[in-house]
């Protein structure tokens, strides 16, 4: 297959971006800002470059209300890296080592496993056993009294659950892996000590991961935290310990900017219920698709749904991607089927995947 | 200033890249493969980019002639990040966790840090006292009998510091940071158990990291190794035990590629000491321009000057930015003036760049 126009490409991550920023990306890829070198092509510690680092920066912060008491990071290494580089800074702060952890899906399960190489991972409560498909009630948790932290993941991109919104907790300072939802909605930053979130489904390319650290919390590393994640060192020296990821850091800015350009998150709030409403409607009311989870707590940036009859999805498959609607397979851990809806999917290509979707139905 | 055409920019990393790598991405940056979408979009687990990794490895393993026993990885997280994945990984060989380390330059210095956090950093030879321009005689290292490896920065850009050749070490594995050579000249891989680089300096954007590990050498790690960071780990999860930097790394295969069509690194070598031979010539025959590296090692990537009248800093590198020659101001931990000359500075840039010094000289 071969297209000479762009598709609609649901994949999970890395993800589809902005048309226009993928625009300007390639109009000033060799020479940037006149400059006569590609934005790729320059120091980092450049003014050039240090003031697009600044104004990305800056907008993230307007965008997602985030208080100067909080420092933005941008580092390497992913949320996976994150896993461990969080117990590494913050798990000093309990008297012995030790963070709760709410597992309701395949990343936070990955958290799990990581933080036990630094301390005590402590489950608090799990969905595992009902195949990933809710979120425990919060009054069933067997918070620590004496956790550094409790780490959630706001969304779990593999199962299609999220939450609503952060649980209360009292002082026990509130980790989020943000990675598959930042941006997608309005979020109160200072109900969080720690938000991160690796960039390559809701921001940018690949290779850059935003961490949002309440400045307190910052310091405590243990000594064989290696520098570039040692966040009181990043912070320090400007998130370049050692040399960023430029062209990363660059078109997330982008983003950032063509989000502004939009009406920003509360825009992109509106979108994402407007787009994922769209999809469960339609498979609420088909006999042949079903999603499993509670639909209290259904993902709005990855729906994930089954064929009822399992022998119709390899022609799905083979139907969809000929008709333009990419990656729809849904995650080897998981199966079925899974759309992946971020900012950047125009509400046009969830309007052509539902009546795909209905015609497929009404053909099999 | 603002230029209509591409300049010669002698940034020491990130670096210059070949004019048609960058109008290749350019070219294919909104449809890739007739895909319907840019190479930045697509999951790093498809087929299509599965591809360019597997391509990508095969060309650096034919270019290098690295052997079948040496496994390549591509991570994140730089040099930095490897300064201290490398002890975490081999430390474990030694009794005691322990390692030599030849001090040249900062980037060594910087790898001695690192390394305490996780064992002893034994300091065999270092040039600190003599200001990091030379590279001490083998015969004087101490070096250890108990250290799991020795550690060397085969070319320190900041000084403009170079090995001619890697130690002969025994039975000790040497561990090489090539961060700023590889591919500039042949280099015999068997004489070291790792060597690793940052990409941004001769090969491709920032935020990637190449790791070549001799396979006996992996499966050791700290318990405390981040799982980003364990070899052994990586290696089984060909390099995607998280989302890799997927646009850095075809960019970095569209390099090597280029490489290739060049004539390879016998090409790259024979270049590098044309153009680095131009600088130096003309700077030994100059009265205003000096070299202070001790002639044996003096970097054919990084050639570091001074102007000896140091008030005409300012307007050299005034008037070379004027002519389209950036990025000329020396480290600030070194002073003067620094022209880095990896592979894809054009030989007609060092020309240019010859031609504006022998001209500033003759009108100073």
């Amino acid at each position: 297959m071969s297209f000479d126009r762009r598709i609609y490409n649901f994949a999970a991550g890395p993800a589809t971006l902005p048309e226009e920023v993928l625009e300007q990306a390639r109009d000033e890829l060799l020479n940037w800002q006149g400059l006569g070198t590609s934005v790729m092509e320059i120091s980092h510690r450049s003014k050039e470059f240090m003031a697009v680092y600044e104004k990305t920066l800056a907008d993230l912060r307007e965008l997602m209300r985030i208080p100067n008491d909080y420092e933005i990071l941008l580092l390497q290494g992913g949320g996976i890296g994150q896993n461990a580089a969080i117990p590494m800074n913050l798990m000093p702060l309990a008297k012995k080592p030790k963070a709760d952890f709410v597992v309701t899906g395949i990343w936070s399960e990955k958290s799990v496993k990581e933080a036990q190489k630094y301390g005590e991972a402590h489950i608090a409560a799990s969905s595992q056993a009902q195949g990933f498909q809710s979120i425990p009630d919060q009054r069933t948790w067997t918070l620590s009294e004496d956790a550094a932290y409790v780490h959630i993941c706001a969304n779990e991109t593999i199962g299609g659950v999220e939450f609503s919104g952060f649980p209360k907790l009292g002082k026990t300072p509130l980790v989020a892996d943000i990675s598959s939802n930042i941006l997608s909605k309005a979020m109160n930053v200072s109900e969080c000590g720690v938000l991160f979130a690796g960039a390559q489904k809701n921001i940018g390319p690949a290779g850059v991961t935003i961490v949002i650290v309440r400045k307190d919390l910052m310091g405590h590393a243990m000594p064989i935290t290696p520098s570039i994640w040692d966040w009181a060192k990043e912070a320090a020296n400007q998130s370049m310990f050692n040399t960023p990821p430029t062209f990363p850091i660059y078109v997330s800015g982008l983003v950032f900017e063509w989000i502004k350009r939009q009406g920003g998150v509360e825009e992109m709030e509106r979108r994402s219920q407007l787009k994922s409403n769209m999809l469960y409607e339609l498979i609420d009311g088909s006999s042949l698709y079903e999603n499993r989870v509670d639909p209290m707590c259904r993902s709005r940036t990855n729906v994930t749904f089954f064929l009822k009859d399992e022998g119709l999805n390899a022609e799905f498959l083979e139907q969809s991607s000929a008709a333009g609607l990419a990656a729809l397979r849904g995650h080897k851990a998981a199966g079925g089927m899974r759309a992946s809806i971020y900012n950047a999917m125009p509400i046009a290509g969830v309007e052509t995947l539902v009546e795909f979707m209905r015609e497929f139905e009404r053909r099999a």
